[in-house]
């Protein structure tokens, strides 16, 4: 039987369609979605494997995408590590205890995770058990820099300056807590694709922060020890940078099957120069507002990023960065449907 | 008489040392700052000439700086265009009316102005006659694109939705604005190196919102047309791009003088690509938060950076964004006298 869509594209296969689908797409912008969120609070989606389930797969249900991302949160696996993790209403993610030096990393625990019993791999179990032969399953994580992002700051951060302060007074420390998350991060994805995933994206959203010298030392690494760990199993690996303008080149050189960019890249640009050389394949990158313009604008510039990217072979569409929670349900569709009916000229 | 260092770096010239300043070096972190910020609220201090001198002369004092940057708001030529600006402590500015369709960008006034009667105008002209001869005055505006956003949203924007959803139902308003604001921004400019700005800076903080189809077709012609428009004025002019990283290549083609980077950029690396195509000199780009570690690795960023770009003439230390609040004044010290003693190895 034939591989999922999305995985041929992944491997640089030519598909039937261009694969489409778009981060956060089991998120509030939908109706189905709204339902079982008015019913329960996010954390308690993630935990119950029936409710991540449903939600993971009503936007395959409803648009037809070709692939589902498990519902789930990036920071997760540092429950098991001993974090505290919540969500209040409006301000987003709070840790405690926040992770601020050499002791507080000691003490972490070095969490491993069993397919069957974690929720997370019942989760990706009962998906891949409903999801048809065609359509892909992914997991995912945090890359390590931006888990100890939430780990040392404790919430988001506009300029990331505690987290750097740690950095810049007390390296060692900082590479003791990459090491250790890594190490987690690596049993958390190999656990999602024991349980069923076909691919795994890492979401290194806190890229952006870093100075190039900063993210060869701090991020490269680690990210590069995921990727490599993880290729024997055989599933593709993605990688997704926001703000991946002035690290593309260096990501395009990580073992990594598709690099997925933010929307300011000029994806095609980015690949023509890297061919041959970076990875399989591609993945991006409308910018995510586009959707709440006109249906006509709308189309008009996920036409322009088809007619440039999706004439080759390895090309997945997506957004460059998540769907937002007000955008129309019919551009959705327009958008799927737009991409899944583009023919290449060629 | 020789131009002052700094004017010399912009032209590609070498110099007896390498020329530094920062941005925002007028600023919170500066105890004198505080002393006059205690007595005045943030728009008195830019609107009176006295106050607007003296806090842009004290880092010069201070620390020694290559040049003073006059003590401004990206935000205050909207002012006499009809657009009331409010600074509110800890949430930043405010602006009303907001504009959103083109019966409001028509009522916007065509705004000019006089260089001896514009309270800028005279605080220009009070600093250069107190600065030394080898300290240059630089003058600064916001890009179109940057100014458009604070007019149609109203306020800082994370996501730049309400700007970004007129670009994308009503283009044609959008470049009406685009069109207006660059008008008076260029008439701004040229009455603030009337006044005695050596050289000018346009700040386009928010370039990293958009696209880069949207960036070539709503941000890129207005940035060429000012600095085509003031090229014959025959004074430097320097764009600092927020995320620079994904438009690099293209700002590099605007016939600017000098390319000013965020601290995301690898530099050398940038200068290499665009030796004797791009700009004369370019401008960067320490991580400000590099400011709050200690002394040493300070130091140790500083010297990479410097040994990495100061072997050549036409570059200019600075900071990839603004110095924070929190940033001690003894490592401000310590990063000039570093900047000034280093001598290449060649």
């Amino acid at each position: 039987m034939d591989a999922p869509t999305l995985i041929q594209a992944c491997r640089g296969q030519a598909t039937r369609h261009v694969p489409i689908w778009i981060m956060r797409q089991a998120g509030r912008y939908l109706p189905a979605y709204q339902e079982v969120r008015a019913k329960h609070d996010f954390l308690t989606m993630c935990h119950v494997p029936e409710l991540a389930a449903e939600v993971t797969l009503q936007p395959v249900r409803e648009f037809g995408f070709d692939a589902a991302i498990i519902f789930s949160d990036i920071l997760l696996p540092l429950e098991p590590m001993g974090i505290e993790v919540q969500f209040i209403e409006g301000k987003g993610p709070r840790l405690a205890p926040q992770i601020r030096n050499m002791q507080d990393i000691a003490k972490l625990i070095d969490a491993d995770f069993d397919p069957s019993s974690c929720f997370l791999g019942q989760a990706l179990q009962a998906v891949r058990h409903e999801l048809a032969a065609d359509k892909a399953l992914i997991g995912f994580a945090g890359a390590p820099w931006t888990m100890a992002c939430y780990a040392v700051e404790g919430m988001g951060s506009r300029d990331y300056a505690v987290v750097k302060q740690l950095m810049n007074t007390d390296p060692a420390a900082l590479h003791a807590l990459l090491d250790k998350l890594t190490t987690v991060l690596i049993r958390w994805l190999r656990m999602q694709l024991d349980a069923g995933a076909d691919a795994f994206q890492v979401f290194d959203s806190w890229a952006d922060a870093l100075a190039p010298m900063d993210y060869r030392e701090f991020a490269l690494p680690y990210l590069r020890r995921i990727f490599e760990t993880l290729r024997p199993m055989g599933k593709p690996g993605i990688l997704f940078s926001k703000d991946a303008g002035a690290f593309a080149a260096e990501n395009c050189q990580l073992p990594i099957d598709v690099l997925a960019v933010d929307w300011r890249v000029d994806l095609a640009a980015l690949r023509k120069q890297h061919t041959g050389t970076g990875p399989t394949a591609y993945q991006g990158n409308l910018d995510p507002l586009a959707l709440l313009g006109n249906r006509e604008t709308l189309l008009e510039k996920a036409k322009r990023i088809l007619s440039e990217n999706a004439t080759t072979p390895g090309y997945i569409f997506n957004l460059g960065h998540g769907v937002t929670p007000a955008t129309p349900v019919e551009n959705v569709r327009a958008l799927v449907d737009c991409v899944h009916e583009f023919r290449s000229a060629t």
